[in-house]
């Protein structure tokens, strides 16, 4: 049931092009106008699952029933939409590269009704996977030496969401996710001991703490906040005294004062003779409380509901535009809403100088390298679905790229993005154009 | 593979629990903590998902084969999880209904494994849509008079989402929804005519109207805003000249100052002969812009990003704490995280009075209705899965109770909730005997 999986207005639409034949093929550009005040770059991701739905695209038996029963679609258009597949090309920016504002994320090129019709998928996994992954970049930058573990699965918005978030934090430097189902489909590691509820189930800490280092050898971290957090750690020591030598521990804090909580189980732990146990923190954590911990001894964290739903910017002000149709560039001119005509390219530079945003016909420009790549031709996928670590990978070459005034946590300046004078050319020539025709 | 969409730890836990044989009936219970500083109340939504989830629950062969290949769960455990459903009960309170910080959304009882396996989905499932559909509901207060439309589906995060945003506004009295998806699996009307793309695809304005009017003569609304919105009004009362005596006609207007171009148009309209004609706005609408917009003669908005993300607060601070295990009452103690133990009631009296918040097993108090109603027993729905209308008018009726401090959109007073003295002593026993062992 892909092709309902859209807006209303997509079908209409691509059912009244199809019935006047208007299928030449149009190109639609998918980019954020702009970026939210407290970022500085975004991280592409989203763009599997667009080609996953451009590859299954169709209109089942039943789809094709409720739009005549219900929409009241006559039977000459339900027989055309029962023929339609994308068929398009698609070039993209490919997933973990760092974007900015105005860059394409993706350009499509397909008949106008297949084009059209793909709008409101493309657009959903791209603006929250885009903007999740760019949260999860800012944690990663603000403790660039432990370990995250994305934590979000329970308040993301479905458990799709939950999905695509360990896929996108993964892509911006995750070590791993506690949402199994995510970690078995992209080969992730699963993340997770215990809950306070776990310590509640037991007569007392230190019977539950004992019954989970038997039952898990091999994933033996307390959770030493439920009743008291020092009492805790004091209790994980006792038991870790009675495990094999050379086992290893780690304890979890997850509520109070967690640096000031972290010096002092450190201390405790090291004078134990367990200066190898690790220390994990979790908790309503952001970007912010990351940096704000730098300096405690903590060596890992669990990262949740705030990057999973991006919370201090849980979308992004992005749009799908007609750029060309038959060959023609085309703008609108709503108020505040212009976009550039015409199928586009970005070439990047040198750490510090500006992207360019150019016309895809123009000449490249000498020593800068094209973002946007061929993605799918003629409705097939011109690679295979790669592993997310070549995205993650992407990721860490862009962020050594990235000019430190875009990757600031507070007050980030983006990198700027020019357009060329032959683009800027083209823009005044349409608008010119269509001023003359109203 | 429903076992496999929950935390890692969740599985932990409840293989530690079968094979210490740990299965006594533990009760949990899913409420939201604290309200965000913009919410008076909240409504309840996310429960038919969660009773979904609970009847489907199993671990599938690849589940188990990955459980044991990758997370190394013995032999034991895998055979003791496959066998896994859950057969516990559910107290809920029905969806559409009002609700307040403190007050269970939800109340598990089930052999303990089971309970707890199921935290990260229950919690998922309610948190979200619980906080979307709030968030309509006051699109919904600040524009009483209007049709609102859920136009939310490009900027949700993922389908899922869209699905869900769909039905929650849905309960929150939205008119219908964009994404067709939902209209068709929830019986929703499913709203939308044209996109800027549609006009621009034409040699100009005109044609485009000309021929979205002779293709969906039920479904003439024209997008007027693509280059000029007031020259995009004229021509379409040139277009609805030439169309039927008694056509049914609207203008949608999605950019500039929808209040100013409103009057405008209407003035247009009726001067035209069109008083009948329908005004549609929409772009980046939330309650304080509907508000703002009330004087203006618009009969129906489409509501997008902000509603369907929840924008300022994408979140809720919610929680699935073990209240109860083996006939024992339990709570944590950890700092600024405090829960009442017990399985509990709440209470609601006339408008104005608190909530009470009760133990279960307390006598109902005289002149006031409990709000969680049996929903599943022995792990059997005790209702088939009911229409959104039934929710919709729940939503309606306690809309009519909620106090104006509640409803206010700034500054909102959320009303109170009162324990009861029983809970009250509950409570401090048990915290007393939790210090006394510690």
């Amino acid at each position: 049931m892909t092709g309902l999986c859209t807006d209303l207005y997509e079908i209409r639409m691509a059912a009244g092009y199809l019935r006047r034949g208007m299928t030449l093929p149009a190109t639609f550009s998918l980019f954020v106008r702009e970026l939210p005040r407290e970022r500085g770059f975004l991280v592409a991701a989203g763009l599997a699952d667009c080609l996953d739905f451009l590859e299954r695209l169709h209109f089942a038996a039943e789809d094709l029933a409720y739009l005549g029963d219900v929409v009241h679609l006559p039977e000459g258009d339900l027989a055309a939409l029962a023929e339609l597949r994308f068929t398009g090309d698609v070039l993209a920016v490919p997933e973990g590269r760092v974007v900015f504002a105005g860059e394409p994320l993706l350009e499509v090129t397909a008949p106008l009704p297949q084009a059209q019709l793909v709008e409101t998928a493309l657009l959903n996994f791209a603006t929250f996977q885009t903007a999740v992954a760019a949260k999860a970049a800012r944690c990663r930058i603000a403790a660039p030496h432990a370990d995250l573990v994305d934590f979000a699965a329970r308040r993301t918005h479905g458990l799709g969401a939950a999905r695509a978030v360990a896929r996108a934090s993964a892509i911006a430097g995750f070590a791993g996710t506690s949402y199994v189902a995510a970690a078995r489909e992209f080969g992730l590691w699963a993340a997770g001991t215990m809950a306070h509820s776990y310590v509640e189930a037991f007569p007392d800490e230190r019977t539950a703490f004992r019954a989970f280092a038997a039952d898990f050898p091999d994933a033996v971290v307390f959770l030493v906040d439920t009743y008291d957090t020092l009492h805790g750690v004091r209790a994980a020591i006792d038991v870790a005294r009675e495990l094999p030598a050379g086992s290893r521990i780690g304890i979890r804090l997850d509520s109070g004062d967690l640096g000031a909580l972290a010096v002092q189980a450190r201390r405790l732990l090291d004078d134990a003779g367990f200066p190898g146990a690790r220390i994990m923190a979790s908790g309503g954590l952001d970007e912010h409380a990351l940096a704000e911990l730098a300096a405690a001894p903590i060596d890992m964290f669990g990262v949740g509901t705030k990057m999973g739903v991006s919370a201090d910017a849980p979308s992004l002000d992005s749009a799908y535009k007609l750029v060309e149709y038959g060959g023609t560039p085309v703008m609108k001119l709503s108020v505040g809403k212009l976009t550039a005509p015409g199928a586009k390219q970005v070439y990047r530079g040198e750490p510090g100088q500006p992207d360019l945003l150019a016309l895809r016909t123009e000449d490249p420009p000498a020593g800068r390298e094209p973002l946007l790549e061929p993605a799918m031709r003629g409705g097939a996928r011109v690679d295979q679905p790669e592993a997310v670590r070549a995205a993650q990978r992407r990721f860490e070459h862009d962020l050594r790229w990235l000019p430190e005034p875009a990757r600031r946590l507070v007050g980030p300046e983006p990198v700027e993005v020019h357009a060329t004078p032959m683009l800027l050319r083209s823009a005044e020539s349409v608008r010119h154009r269509l001023e003359q025709a109203l």
